[in-house]
């Protein structure tokens, strides 16, 4: 975009590349910026080159990490014998905020998903499957997200794991909680009374 | 946020500072960083930096710029009997984009805004005033935003130059260009019809 100041232009140039973030919005960015104490700005420079710098992807389970294995990889609280599989480090934060999981994760980085061209060898799968090989692996959670992609990856992966004698379980579809029974999809719903348990 | 990934958090908080981006697109936007090459992360720090180092304001009309004065004041191809009240920086490059306007700028950084503390004390209107006391100004333009505090502060301006002697005008107000009258709103019609011209 032209502005007459070079600085400026690029700047927005540069917010314009990330996702979701239009012309429009990397104007606004810009020219807030501009008006910020100069320290302030400088911390968010800092903050994305320390991000670079220092945080990288664990060697075991891919997740993001500063040492190598992760903290959870490392910890001897962790229970050896559970592997959750997920799709992006933002994945394992939401289970963590659970507090309710206690064993290891295995962040696949993706989906299967022929249409944007992404096949289970763009995927950490092969690292997946050495990883359970000789291991103490008895179960593996398949929490890839309830979707068309996530299904099709999970159902993929379950083909692959079952055959090595570990057993493989899909985190349970059905109502959220705190929602409308009313609005519920028809899919939801159904997976909801396919589901259900004895109270 | 928690992350267990100390830069990953101060990126996410640092992103959320920004106008319009919460903690769900701070997110996507550090991990959309963690994905990138180096030097493209990098690419975007070091434009931060160079915005805080090499743009400041003019001294004369408040623009952007790089050097002061700025290119337009320092221009000798503009006209300086003219010069054109806006609020922001951006309303110069849209003015600029035009390619009509061959006069001077000056940039209020905001209009008066009671509601938001906004008083004429916090925008460069003292500036105004003795830029334009022995000058050579025929004619201030008043291009603040056709809403309700840009309409105060034109008329706040207005008070005090017209007493200066120098024509004060403001911007047509009417339909936009490519619209359907059947959508205006009727202030802008009212507006409209008032300001109808003779073809």
């Amino acid at each position: 975009m032209y502005t007459g100041v070079e600085p400026v232009a690029r700047l927005i140039e540069e917010f314009t590349k990330l996702p979701g973030i239009g012309p429009k919005t990397a104007q606004r960015l810009t020219f807030h910026l501009l008006r910020l104490p100069a320290e302030q700005a400088r911390s968010l420079a800092e903050a994305i080159v320390q991000v670079k710098d220092r945080v990288f992807f664990c060697s075991t389970c891919h997740n993001i990490t500063e040492t190598d294995p992760c903290a959870i990889c490392a910890s001897q609280e962790r229970d050896r014998s559970l592997i959750c599989v997920v799709e992006e480090p933002l994945d394992v934060l939401a289970l963590e905020r659970t507090r309710g999981f206690k064993g290891l994760y295995h962040v696949l980085h993706g989906a299967i998903s022929p249409v944007d061209g992404i096949g289970p060898e763009e995927l950490r799968i092969d690292s997946l499957l050495s990883r359970l090989k000789g291991s103490p692996v008895k179960e593996v959670i398949l929490a890839t997200n309830p979707n068309l992609e996530g299904e099709a990856t999970a159902m993929y992966l379950q083909r692959l794991i079952s055959p090595l004698g570990i057993m493989v379980t899909r985190l349970a579809r059905g109502l959220p909680v705190g929602s409308d029974l009313e609005y519920a999809d028809e899919v939801t719903l159904t997976r909801a009374l396919e589901g259900r348990r004895e109270m």
